[in-house]
C-alpha cells in the first residue's frame, strides 16, 4: 500500500526539481530494478507487485534501509512513468561518487543533448565500450530523468555522469578533442587511440560554436545515401566503435 | 475542417489493419511532411494548421490529388499520434515500387524487430549508408507504423522495404550472410566488402535459430565495459559503418 502522500511524492519525482530537492531518482522495470538492487546502492523505497516481491525477496531483503510497499498493478501504474506495464519501481538515493574525470581514457562530452532516449542510449554506449565518464553541458536533459534511466539499461551504475560548462572542460583537457560534425574529415581517416574527448552536439543545432572553436579536429561519418543525418545515439556508437577499436 | 468521419478515418490509421485495408499510411511533422510532399508521392489528405499551409502553399498546391483540410491546432492534436505538438499530417497512398531485392549490394534483414523506434532508426541507417533494401520478417513491427515513419526521417522514400520469410530469403542469397550475435567473431576482424546480407535479431531473443544456422558467419561488436548489450539501432549503425567502410 502507498499512502496518498507517498503516491504524490513518487509522482513528483518525474520532475527534475523534486528529484534535486530530495536527492533521489526513480528506477523502473524488472531487469533494471534487479540490477540496481544487486548493486549495493542505497534505496529509499521499493514499490512492487506481490509476485515480483516474492520471487525476488532475497534482493529486497538486502535493502533494510528501504521501505517496501506491495501494491496491486493499477496502483503501480498510477505512479509509473512507463507506458508498458510494470512490476517494480525503486526510489534510489542519488550519491555521486566520481568527482574527477579520468584523464587518460576516452570521455564523451554532450553539448545540449535534448532527447532522453538519446541521452540514455549514449550512456549505454559508454557502458558497453568501457568509457568511464560522460560530461554533460548544463543545457542537456537531466541524466536522471526516468526515460534516460530506462534507456541506459543500468549504465548509470558504471559510468560517471558530470555536469560542466563544456568550453571550460574542453579548454582544460590534455587529450585531443574530437567534435562530431557533418563537415569534418572522414572518421575512417582518423587513427584509433586510447584516450580523447568526443563531443556530440545537440540533435538539431550540432556542436556549439564555442566548443567547436576549441576542438582539435572535426570528424564526420561519411554518408553514402540520401538521409540528411543520423540519430545522435547511432552516431555516437559508430564514432566510439571506430575510435576505440582494439 | 475535418468531418467526424474523416477524424475517425485518420485515427483508425494508427492500426495496421486499417492502413492495409485502405492502402495508406500517415506521415506527421513539419520536416518529414515537407520531404514527402516534395517527393512526388501520391497524397490522399493534407491536414495542416493555417500558418503552415500558408507558408508551404506551393508544396500543397503541387498535390491536386489531395484533399486539403485547414484545422485549428487542437483538431490536429486530436488525430495525431505524436506526443509533441504538430503543424501538419499527411495521409499518403502506399505504393510499393521495388519488387526485387538488389543482388549486388548490402541488404539489412530484420528478424522480428519489435520496437518501432528501432525499426525507424534502422531504416534511417540504411538510408544514410545507401543500402537499397531492408527485408523484414513477418514478425517485425509494421514498417508503416506512425512511430516508424517518424524515426526513419524520410528513409521510406529511398529505401525499399520488403516482408519475406527470412530463412527462404537467406537460403536464396548469392552473397555472404552475416548474423549479428553476442558470441561471434570480432567485427574488427571482418574485412569490409561491397555486398552482403546483415541479419539483425529481435531485441531480446536475438537472431532466430532457423536463420542463424543458414548464416555464413556470426559477427560481434567487442565489448570493453559492463553493459549487457547495445540497442539494436546502435548495433546496426556500428556494423554498417565497419562493413561498408569506403
Amino acid at each position: 500500500m502507498l499512502s496518498k502522500a507517498q503516491n504524490k511524492y513518487i509522482r513528483s519525482l518525474s520532475q527534475q526539481k523534486y528529484r534535486k530537492e530530495n536527492n533521489v531518482f526513480v528506477v523502473e522495470g524488472d531487469k533494471i530494478a534487479r540490477e540496481w538492487l544487486a548493486s549495493g546502492e542505497m534505496v529509499q523505497m521499493i514499490v512492487a507487485v506481490a509476485d515480483w516481491a516474492e520471487e525476488h525477496h532475497e534482493l529486497v531483503h538486502r535493502h533494510a534501509e528501504a521501505s517496501v510497499h506491495i501494491v496491486p498493478e493499477h496502483e503501480l501504474a498510477a505512479v509509473s512513468q512507463l507506458q508498458t506495464p510494470n512490476k517494480v519501481l525503486l526510489v534510489v538515493r542519488h550519491m555521486p561518487r566520481f568527482p574527477e574525470v579520468e584523464a587518460n581514457a576516452w570521455c564523451l562530452a554532450l553539448d545540449d543533448i535534448q532527447d532522453p532516449g538519446n541521452m540514455g542510449t549514449i550512456i549505454r554506449i559508454a557502458d558497453w565500450f568501457g568509457i568511464p565518464d560522460v560530461v554533460c553541458s548544463p543545457g542537456c536533459v537531466d541524466a536522471y530523468n526516468p526515460k534516460v534511466i530506462q534507456a541506459a539499461m543500468g549504465g548509470h551504475l558504471r559510468v560517471a555522469i558530470h555536469t560542466m560548462h563544456l568550453p571550460d572542460f574542453v579548454k582544460s583537457a590534455s587529450v585531443p578533442v574530437l567534435a562530431a560534425t557533418l563537415g569534418g574529415e572522414s572518421l575512417y581517416e582518423v587513427e584509433p587511440r586510447s584516450s580523447g574527448i568526443l563531443v556530440i552536439g545537440n540533435e538539431s543545432r550540432g556542436v556549439s560554436e564555442g566548443v567547436l572553436s576549441l576542438a582539435t579536429r572535426q570528424v564526420t561519418i561519411p554518408r553514402k545515401g540520401g538521409a540528411e543525418s543520423l540519430n545522435a545515439g547511432v552516431s555516437t556508437g559508430i564514432l566510439c566503435s571506430h575510435l576505440l577499436q582494439r
